[in-house]
């Protein structure tokens, strides 16, 4: 069975060393000099270090039919050899945002915000994951994860820029930029 | 804050007591004599007797504007003096439920299986909550919670019999249907 339970471990030494941690919105995270992502056989187990932060794969909450087909067919799996670089971007959005209905975040998402077809455009160069946290209690409702090669860091930017500006990131009240080089 | 993680501990004691307890589909639970709904401040702590099921509240992930509104309208909250009956639902469903792309999950549950609009008829008398517990590593997907008072014991039958023979419940694998009477 996959690993669906995983702690981002902020240390002293781990498998990636921060290159960059940049506070973008809302209360800082102490700064680390390595990240770890440790999968978790138990939501129960908890790994130490200076902080920890606990994320759930869940299945795709918005995605319809025909988005869900064309990222299954483009998108490739995290821990590809030559991606060296990558970015931990742990959010939390609003309460003006859970709030909404269904219909209407999907709407913000989607039809204002284009989430999925901005992704999509840089598939299968930046791999994506999306870790879920909100509904364990942690202090991030999402912690993302982006893996890329060097050659693709401007590719990475240019998707950024264009997710935070949307009407969608209007929601997001905390956000930290955690840029990663692996270090094994 | 409110509580939105639970522990469901079925034990030797305990708030509610057990009237019956039937395996609808799959494999069954050991038989316990009492259930107690415990709000708890985090996942790691777990509650223990003869088994303990954890579930989280979370953001309604199906339901559109004009029903969030109805039935916000209409809904009342759990633990009415009244609501002297209840029943603990476990259901797990399967993985060809959660292939389905979000449009594919909604369309099934509403447009064919009208479930939300189903529940609907039945309220304020039968007060529900629905835990999830799928996402954190648990042996269900949900764990469903309604109260009634006696006097609308038939009523809750009807809904039950309703959901059961939806489309929906086609893709329901696993589901132990635990009846309860207030016990304090």
């Amino acid at each position: 069975m996959t690993n669906t339970i995983f702690d981002f471990v902020g240390d002293t030494v781990g498998d990636w060393k921060v290159s960059s941690m940049t506070t973008i919105k809302g209360n800082s995270l102490a700064s680390v000099s390595h990240l770890s992502k440790v999968p978790k056989k138990e939501l129960v187990q908890t790994e130490t270090g200076i902080w920890t932060l606990k994320g759930i794969i869940s299945n795709l909450r918005y995605t319809e039919k025909e988005d869900k087909d064309k990222l299954a067919a483009v998108q490739q799996d995290l821990d590809r050899a030559n991606s060296t670089l990558a970015a931990f971007i742990p959010i939390r959005k609003s309460e003006a945002w859970w709030n909404l209905a269904q219909d209407e975040r999907r709407k913000i998402m989607e039809n204002k915000s284009r989430h999925t077809q901005t992704g999509m455009k840089y598939l299968p160069a930046i791999a994506r994951k999306l870790f879920h946290s909100r509904d364990i209690g942690e202090p991030f409702d999402f912690l993302t994860w982006f893996e890329y090669a060097p050659a693709d860091a401007d590719a990475f930017e240019e998707l950024l820029d264009a997710l935070r500006k949307t009407e969608e990131w209007n929601y997001v009240e905390r956000e930290i930029d955690i840029r990663l080089v692996k270090s094994i």
